[in-house]
């Protein structure tokens, strides 16, 4: 294939520094679910650890080398993730760290991420208003800035899931990965494309949030005005150009969700897999149900990449999502 | 420590034999559960995997055995989780899996024994009833009766799981563990006395189902004429012999816990770390939550042992949980 940013010697080597409670997570078929989606369907459980989320895959890579030499500060801006992830990382090595996100990010997130000791401020507005704060801090303060995505740990981090995807045999026949920044997408997409060339490569992005993936179908950067989804992991409005290099080497396709598929996604993990998922984690399980000729009969597996959610949100999305698919 | 019926080597050769998807489960701090809780909390997840439960490491070594021998049927008696541990075990090898059930017994777990391919008796009683019921089975049918806790296997499967426990450095200060036959408190039990014999071991049972409690507690086998607990997964009224020998010598304590402690136990357990458990698997946060001085300050693991659960009962019991702990 042509080549991206990523290495997967460098992905291998990352292994090496994360701490082993984000490695090998679960994955396994879950056939409860299959009826209501006409295929094999395996989870990578991404949640089953102490932030919730694959994250900090990318935060343990940032944070090793911060601390071997010697950078005592660190900013990110973050959707609420990142920033609980580098929050985990950061304390544990002595890393000074500042979060920037959106008021408007769920609670549970933001308390986690004060809870972690990090520093957290608020802007008011979205996540790309959060990335230039952090960025005006870091030039401010003299430290070092982590742009998810951008910085190429991030995306080594999250690689290194696939890695753990590839070990299968026989492979899956796709796997569905939630598409944001695209960290986890070119980051799993480029080890799945190195390792397992015959796996199809799809990202999911919410119709309300879907400035990647029509910059991924213009093959050139689009942004838009706003976003207008439940799916706060992966509302961006701003494409970088480098990752968007990447994404179109590594990606076969692209598709947008309906946000009530992802809510049916939502409560099908819940009602079938006993899983607890914040709504990007089931964009994968939402494009299943949008298409399921495409799926049938077919072994997919998909990302569970997160499960913060605010119970509140949680309660009202999973107790009034359509009977779609079940 | 006194000899149980179990070999730690013995446990050791058994996670050769069992599928690498049951096997270095989740085990991670949940901070957030700690300030309801007041002492560090570990889980060991024993619910991301294609049965759920933490059955299948006991299957696996059964059904591995039987393979070996060319044993083409078995039949058991299950509460729900080891039926449809047996069949997924038995499905793979080709081996004639029966399972006898109360049709008392939560719908999931029957449903999902059916889905498997196993055939399903169900007895109109309890699962002391199945119990005879399977025994009679086998005899008839001159076929292999897998009996929970008692055939060694079931035993040293659960035991797996200590030695993932004891990895950690340092050790934990105490292990909370489900109670019921006791397959999982005595192989757990054991492999912890063995390796780590500083860590308390403390067995859990729902006070509406305190069989092997008071048989430990008064050194002697004790039966009741009943059970009242949604923990349907540890309720029984006829402990072993054998069993409570061996939990004699790896128990340091036994507690007993109310239904309205298990059901708190299972909503912070959703809340708070975002888990589904089913009312077995939350015996253990009960069992803190109805001694905190006790625990106050120690890190203490817990097994989430199971999470098959009939969503419907299982919303009622979260969102009617008293805001005990919260």
């Amino acid at each position: 294939m042509r080549e991206t940013r990523l290495d997967t010697a460098r992905v291998r080597a990352a292994r090496q520094v994360i701490d082993p409670v984000f490695l090998d997570t679960p994955l396994y078929r879950c056939e409860a679910l299959e009826p209501h989606l006409g295929c094999a369907v395996s989870v990578k459980l991404e949640t089953a650890n102490p932030v919730r989320s694959f994250k900090a895959r990318g935060t343990e890579v940032v944070a090793s080398l911060l601390a071997g030499g010697g950078s005592p500060a660190v900013v990110c801006a973050s959707a609420g993730n990142l920033g609980q992830a580098l929050a985990w990382s950061g304390r544990g090595r002595g890393i000074d760290v500042t979060v920037v996100a959106s008021r408007f990010a769920p609670a549970a997130k933001l308390d986690r991420i004060r809870a972690l000791e990090a520093g957290l401020e608020l802007v008011d507005g979205d996540f790309d208003m959060a990335r230039e704060r952090a960025a005006a801090i870091a030039r401010h303060d003299g430290i070092r800035l982590v742009e998810d995505s951008l910085d190429i740990e991030t995306c080594e981090g999250a690689a290194t899931i696939g890695l753990e995807l590839v070990r299968t045999a026989p492979p899956f026949d796709a796997v569905l990965i939630a598409l944001g920044g695209g960290a986890l997408a070119t980051g799993v997409g480029h080890v799945v494309k190195a390792l397992a060339p015959g796996v199809e490569v799809i990202c999911v992005q919410p119709l309300g949030a879907p400035a990647m993936t029509l910059s991924w179908r213009r093959r050139r950067v689009v942004t838009t005005d706003s976003t207008d989804t439940i799916a706060d992991g992966v509302a961006g409005r701003c494409p970088l150009p480098a990752v968007l290099d990447d994404l179109l080497v590594v990606a076969d396709d692209a598709v947008l969700v309906r946000e009530a598929s992802i809510m049916a996604g939502m409560r099908l993990l819940l009602d079938h897999a006993g899983l607890v998922v914040e709504p990007s984690a089931a964009l994968g399980i939402a494009a299943i149900l949008e298409d399921r000729d495409r799926f049938a009969g077919r072994h997919v597996a998909t990302v569970v990449c997160g499960g913060n959610v605010d119970m509140d949100a949680y309660r009202r999305w999973v107790g009034a999502a359509p009977s779609l698919g079940s």
